[in-house]
């Protein structure tokens, strides 16, 4: 598999960069100029500073809805300028450049036969690579030149060592389900990290979140007042905490990190 | 026309989901995959939850530059996962996509003859349909296939009992023009519902808007000094309360909902 | 070489509109209506309001590293509404589009023989020009009509009395490089205008800024550790003041216009 030519149009950027400077238009014009046919689609600059859990989380939400073969950037790097290796994954039908710091925890643990290089070919970088921006000066450009149809194998050495990260299942004991909340988005749904596989909605007892107390899962908004809190299927088939046209994590004061149970019957 | 096959490359996005999450990114990412030649512009992400009246103002400001056969996208929804239904409509040379929650209501103003679909084609939306994102599981497929060629009528029925909307209307008695600021937007320019073609500035005896009073309409900025208040035609052919290089709503105090008269003479 | 036909796709685009309003959007409308093939590409809008230092040093950020031919939009203009003009520069191989206003002034400090014209040939506005939103009515339309191969001299008159703007050189005396803090982006890191030329690290006594001070030019942030403050060059080849994994500006409260000194041995 990982001598196959493979020519991509499609490019993701996940970063921790914002808006409001150039950063992302310099990435943007160093991968256009290696290769002016790149389609190039933001996923999310808005990662809190060095948050790799947010990071994480925002690319498994979005790379598998993509076209095949496209190539998933992330950077969020807070060991930029130090020796962590920049890593290239193919996994499934997809490819993706990040740091060596686990910001693909869930692609790997979707894909346990990912093959993972550490990019070292100095050729398909920028000729002046700086010690703060490799976002720009070796990422941007691998990713062109990937996109191109350079060989997966030329960006580096295979490597088997990168960090794989933790994931944050959650625990059965009995009848109880025990979870936490890993991820607010903007609309303050409460996202937990106990999957839809786990639930089946007709044995559960009831739901607790701190203080709050859900006697079933919902199956849609509809069935509850606007303002009611609910427990629901999230878009991405994991167990959330929502307020009907409301901010769940203001009203009902919900923290990532806090503890979800389900105990069923 | 509603027979006739199109073709467009352009699908614009107009939500409140904010830039944050990977929202958004999932979307292009669904349209992509459907059709990897459609080019996706974003008019704004930054809608204020379920404010279905900065979505609609949003989109009319925007969707007649567009080239023909565009597909607009509205997802503000605070319906998501009750039974409202989801429209197609084609209105113009334009398409658009949206809750039947009125969001396109200055589109059927403007387009006494829009033909309007009831989207209930399931073969064209993701196989697997959350309750709680249908921008990702039925607009964004459906506006793919739409950009494909796929015939309008095919997604569903045609129906005349969507919401249409109130758009409301400024009121002339005697010599007075009453009306309100309906947009306030990021420069702090205040917008009103009353339109260029109610005012000829020759006539103009006094404009009110609370507590402040100007005596003519302006041309232009340059008329004014730096910190000056001025009334002036926005860029959308509205009234507009303005200040030089200034935050008009904050100097002056003014909210979405201020009550706006024009005395003539 | 004013008279040389040229064809680019890439359109960049710096504002200050941010990105509540559907200004970005209304512009891309513009421009994709004139020529569909045109690849828009933002380099922020996220500039303060007016702020011409931040829009001029976004832009020098960015623009080298755009495909050859590429033009370069700039709309931040607080005298939109006067007389002031609306510019058209050719400059090394690269197009630009801005307010008479210095803006591009490190554009025309790298590029002497820079070619302008004051952008006046009606024929490629919008039909309708409105005194507020010359980046919709003047500014998208001329881009567009010039990616699609107008040629150059037709836009307006070459002129030579455009604003070249003061750019803030640092000054030497004896042993002592004096510059200041000329931007902070969002990771807090406190860029000056002292460029890695001035600068050769086996020289540096110190450096110091306002009540801080370091021995050395750092070569990367593996150096130190996490939370110490450090003076690298930055990505831009500009001495910076960050903090490793931390917000310099925050931790050590720099600010904008704060003085730097570099003692060489």
């Amino acid at each position: 598999m990982e001598h196959q030519k493979t020519k991509s149009r499609f490019i993701t950027l996940t970063t921790d960069f914002g808006l409001r400077d150039a950063f992302v238009g310099v990435m943007k014009g160093v991968i256009l100029n290696i290769n002016p046919a790149a389609v190039i689609v933001d996923i999310t600059h808005g990662i809190p500073q060095g948050d790799l859990d947010a990071a994480s989380f925002a690319l498994d939400q979005a790379y598998a809805f993509f076209p095949p073969e496209s190539i998933h950037i992330v950077v969020v790097d807070p060991g930029v300028g130090t020796d962590r290796r920049i890593l290239l994954a193919r996994a499934g039908n997809s490819f993706f450049l990040a740091p060596d710091n686990a910001v693909l925890k869930y692609v790997f643990a979707g894909h346990q036969d990912a093959v993972v290089l550490s990019v070292t070919n100095r050729y398909y970088f920028l000729p002046h690579t700086s010690q703060t921006f490799h976002g720009r000066d070796i990422v941007a450009p691998v990713a062109a030149h990937l996109s191109l149809g350079v060989p997966f194998v030329d960006f580096g050495q295979k490597i088997d060592d990168y960090l794989r990260g933790d994931i944050l299942l959650p625990t059965r004991r009995n009848k109880t389900i025990s979870g936490e909340i890993v991820y607010i988005d903007h609309f303050g749904n409460c996202i937990t990290n106990i999957s839809k596989k786990e639930l089946k909605s007709e044995q559960i007892e009831e739901i607790n979140i701190e203080k709050f107390q859900f006697e079933r899962l919902s199956h849609s908004y509809a069935e509850h007042e606007v303002g009611e809190p609910l427990a629901i299927v999230s878009s991405h088939d994991h167990l959330e905490i929502a307020v009907r046209d409301g901010n769940a994590a203001q009203i009902l004061n919900i923290k990532k990190g806090d503890r979800v149970e389900v105990i069923l019957q």
